[in-house]
């Protein structure tokens, strides 16, 4: 698929703000793959997609996710996370694209998983990365993402849960993994 | 079990700085319990109790946790987590204490488990307030254990994962369902 025709076909689900973060994940997304060597194309249907189902009627995610999907889990930890597993359900079955690497790298684009691919790791940080966010910290992810994607995808990480305990909300328990996952490969380089 | 004679026998376990700071757990622990209205008698001996284990031979306490005891997932987060679980069983089958609340607060102090009981919570927080700490951030939990030993225990969790995030150490994963747990009970009194 075209990379104007998926835009056609994520525009209309998406606000204009939201939009422009996606031309935004898609940018950097590619740059990413350049630096460290992934599959350009599926690398840019990855990002163009990843927010597909981001304005779903959530009571319609947490249905699909409760009797279709194998992620049940995350319906313990508020509806934030809903639109990652359901948006690869819905590409899959909506716009027909089947290519697994490109469907995980959207089911665990907020969470993670452990041992994640170079696609996930790409759009994973992309997505945290894209020069219209201005999380604290997110100099530093871009810095590290020079050179060091685990070393950048870790840091991401680091600050999501962090933030997320400032604000005394739920840490999802495969995110602890995928930052325990990363720092067990890091021991093992050395 | 009087308080001196428990301090007779914990005193040729420990150095003198790991002494020094068990008096001070014991010591703020008793405070917690009159402000908290927790048994004092146990939280006593939890309290003196609680590093009987610290400086145990790694190995015998590795096989112990493999062998013995159900607490095998510690084995892959490092040796800091055995004196805990190790320290309960010996303190059992040593000293013969088996009041199981107070063995359940010493296998939990370091770690915390989900639905802590207030004498677990009293040992966590002294342990990690008493005089001798200077963990950065310490002074606001000592402030929070002034009125609201939740708050102090929840502060003292996003403390210690901040620490071991930013140190790229492992996160145990009840340590994370702890901070759950305590945001869930807040939620829900809410």
């Amino acid at each position: 698929m075209e990379r104007n025709e998926a835009l056609e076909i994520v525009k209309p689900h998406l606000t204009k703000h939201r939009y422009e973060h996606t031309l935004g994940v898609m940018e950097t997304a590619i740059r990413l793959a350049e630096r460290f060597g992934a599959d350009k194309k599926k690398t840019e249907l990855a990002a163009i997609f990843h927010d597909y189902a981001k304005f779903r009627d959530k009571e319609e995610m947490r249905l699909l996710v409760q009797n279709v999907l194998s992620d049940r889990l995350i319906l313990e930890y508020g509806t934030e996370l809903l639109h990652a597993p359901c948006g690869a359900y819905y590409v899959e079955h909506e716009v027909g694209i089947n290519d697994s690497e490109i469907l995980d790298a959207i089911r665990f684009h907020t969470t993670g998983r452990p041992g994640m691919t170079l696609l996930d790791k790409i759009i994973f940080l992309a997505d945290y990365i894209e020069p219209g966010r201005t999380f604290p910290g997110v100099e530093h992810v871009r810095e590290l993402a020079e050179n060091d994607l685990d070393a950048a995808v870790v840091q991401a990480i680091e600050n999501t849960i962090a933030f997320l305990m400032k604000r005394r909300q739920l840490i999802f328990p495969e995110t602890v993994a995928t930052f325990n996952s990363l720092v067990k490969d890091k021991k093992r380089e050395k």
